[in-house]
């Protein structure tokens, strides 16, 4: 199946802000990258990634020599395409191209693995209609798109208006439950889960960045050496 | 399989105290509950709630006349067994005095379907392990154990802990990839999940306490009417 994984070059992940560079998140949203389309290769799967800007030219110094290991950014090894409108416009103009299904799977899932990848994919294949994997706090981390006439909006609360979006078209709907889907890393508190359920290259980056788990008052954190 | 629900009767979801009062989270913490035991039976199990104090005597007035429908308490319909201990004592006591396999379920996670409570007490059946549903944040939200030695401590990052406890005692371990189960409910922000995402007495409790979706700046939150 064709996985379609949307990626923002530049000035990713801003609400990481306050625990990483701009150059970091650059690199750590790579990182994420990677482990995505790591999972969806192995679950036999072909992923293009659809990006705002090419992947392959920093536009800032960030690989130059004084760069510390965690601003140098992971090699994506994929095929790109390069598209600077909104996620939404970018996202449907492949689904009005496509005559096969569909899997559209967020670049900021780091904690996606082949199995999750393959249950996102099975689901609903008896039905031409659409699979979603919902995000926490009411996104839409994957869908796959079986339906002709389906279209995505992920402003707002993306997953109930998905929902409402394939019953406008006829289309059947199967939710995938799955933590490691619903998993998007947005914030300095999401770290702990790629910290303690990642193992992938987005971990690696974080333990060689500095991160370990910090346990304050029975919550559970991060910290930075 | 016999399902051990731990309830604290009492002062329950002090962390939803910034949007529901006293008597009102003493509410939701049972109709959580209450959904919990739905799903279980649905599954096909026999539920045995293990509570910090009866269930059925309530300690203040919020039985009375003025109680407003917030704040009056769902009928629980199930065994119930009384242990005022620490939550994790309480747990290895079943434990210890089990010889079939036991499942631990938490009271706050009114996502739980027939669907993934299945996925959860049929994982790692085929071993004499422990499966374990991870919850957001480290936590360990549910648990099969087959092993005879494996015991629990709920304390810090309970999740890692369990992985280690059970390697420990050479029990293999199946990890439940489950959004519904990863879902426990202990702060405003997670309600938001049970408005999208439940579908029973607790998601019926809060549309009856005035509460919905709020989009602001991107991000889904709740407001109160």
């Amino acid at each position: 199946m064709r996985v379609v994984v949307p990626f923002a070059t530049e000035q990713p992940k801003t609400r990481l802000s306050d625990v990483l560079s701009p150059d970091e998140r650059r690199a750590f949203a790579r990182a994420m990258l990677s482990d995505v389309l790591t999972a969806v290769r192995a679950a036999g799967h072909d992923p293009l990634v659809v990006a705002t800007a090419p992947l392959d030219e920093p536009t800032t110094g960030r690989l130059d020599a004084d760069a510390s290991d965690a601003t140098s950014l992971v090699q994506i090894d994929a095929s790109v395409r390069v598209d600077d409108s909104p996620l939404s416009t970018a996202v449907n103009a492949t689904l009005a191209a496509a005559v096969d299904p569909v899997a559209v799977v967020m670049s900021d899932l780091p904690l996606a693995t082949p199995e999750s990848i393959r249950r996102l994919t099975t689901a609903g294949d008896s039905s031409e209609g659409v699979a979603v994997a919902p995000g926490r706090g009411g996104g839409t981390n994957a869908l796959v798109v079986r339906h002709l006439d389906f279209r995505v909006d992920y402003h707002g609360v993306s997953f109930r208006d998905h929902l409402r979006a394939a019953e406008a078209v006829g289309a059947p709907v199967e939710v995938v439950d799955s933590f490691r889907l619903s998993t998007d890393v947005d914030e300095a508190d999401d770290l702990v889960e790629v910290l303690l359920h990642g193992d992938g290259v987005a971990r690696d980056w974080l333990v060689d960045a500095g991160f370990d788990l910090r346990v304050n008052d029975g919550r559970v954190g991060v910290r930075r050496e």
